[in-house]
């Protein structure tokens, strides 16, 4: 019994790191598509297909009991396709990450950003105005520099302070008390986020999505399984490595592996 | 008799539109591995993979007579590779670049820019010390934001020219008279550049390529087909594409006819 988490690449650690350290003994396989990073400038079709093909590689080589998708543009098209292809529970992180926003927001003025892929999608949008009573305002932004910039391990850096800046004075002005950072990669940006604008409630996809795995029928009695793979063993792959999760067994899969599905 | 050309992504039409202008009657096919790019940030093993599928395309689809590997970072670590594989000649850009800048260079002060790939490669720190009789100062920088920039299409944004000056001011300060572009995506932003350091010589992938391909004894009298393949339609692909070099024919190729080379 074990779980499988698939990202674009290798952001979504920051959800491995959560789901890890909030159930110590589940068995957790995470495959990053380094080798084809990023997905949320790419279309809904190669972005459905990338998806199939991750958690097919998962599915098929692990018996993974539940999915969790932690990309947001995957997430965004194609969740409805993987839970019809493959017979477990898949968890996307749109949902929870609406839901929390919502829980957090006092004015009801939300900001959502993310890859070109998840806003063009209008996926919180639509899921926050479908679970919402009240009126709420949703203010939508991409802001794709944002994943080149974590992949690149830039997170202290002085461009990325001004890029940052950039993309959300914007929001912050239009009055937002809280912000969705609808993209795995976001999150490595939190500090500077916050620092920046430090009344801003944080919406962090690999804190939200814990609840729902809470409320999974899973036998967490496992060894507790650390497993990470990657297509792409990529210059700047084990500095954001270990800044994230540390020292977590890695293996760069056969990339016929991928295209062979 | 046709020839070939790609890039990990659209950059490349700059080479596509120069060599186009250059000789219009010859057969042009161009293939854009959008699908998969950045190819800058990923391993040489990744890149040496893509760019050996991607001529395999051209080759075997098209018969072409010879090949431009347009993008920087293909040109540093497959060109070898390409030529032992398919019995064509194979251009790159990284030796008639490096040539051009030596002849514009007063002062031998060259600065190189690239891919995180291009750069740790030292292909053009090689070959300038290589062919250069005298003694030439070489500053290197990768600047990994400008692929995502220019694939974003954000090519008159304010972030770009605060990137631009931010990667930059460094090499200028060190004296450099003359910078390489060392990646088939930076001459888009050659106006921003040249805007903001106006004596600077530079030397631009599309232009240098077409001494060499002069060269080559190849039939010019053809209908002069002009014929775009792209591996993903991504969102920002028709603007950029319109940008570089209008209306031109665009097909995108079955994923699998990549994957199963």
């Amino acid at each position: 019994m074990s779980i499988g988490i698939f990202d674009s690449g290798i952001g979504g650690l920051t959800v491995f790191k959560s789901i890890a350290e909030n159930f110590p003994d589940l068995d957790i396989y995470y495959l990053g598509d380094t080798a084809r990073v990023p997905y949320g400038n790419k279309s809904k079709d190669t972005i459905i297909r990338y998806s199939v093909e991750c958690a097919g590689y998962l599915v098929n080589k692990y018996n993974i009991e539940a999915l969790v998708v932690a990309c947001n543009t995957a997430s965004s098209y194609s969740l409805d396709i993987l839970k019809k292809r493959f017979n477990i529970p898949v968890l996307g992180v749109i949902v929870p990450g609406a839901k929390n926003a919502l829980k957090k927001s006092k004015n009801k003025k939300i900001g959502v950003i993310g890859t070109y892929g998840t806003i063009g999608s209008n996926s919180y949008l639509n899921t926050l105005k479908t679970i919402s009573d009240d009126d709420v305002q949703i203010y939508q932004k991409p802001c794709p520099l944002f994943v080149p910039l974590v992949e690149e391990g830039m997170v202290d850096s002085h461009i990325t302070k001004m890029v940052v800046k950039e993309y959300l004075d914007e929001l912050v002005e239009k009055g937002i008390d809280t912000l969705i950072l609808g993209c795995t990669h976001y999150p490595v940006l939190k500090d500077v986020i916050k620092e920046l604008y430090p009344e801003l409630n944080i919406v962090d996809s690999s804190e939200v999505i814990i609840e729902d795995l809470k409320n999974l029928d899973i036998n967490f009695n496992e060894n507790g399984i650390r497993h990470i793979f990657i297509t792409d063993e990529s210059p700047s792959f084990h500095t954001l490595k270990n800044l994230l999760v540390g020292n977590v067994k890695t293996e760069k899969i056969e990339l016929s592996d991928i295209c062979s599905l």
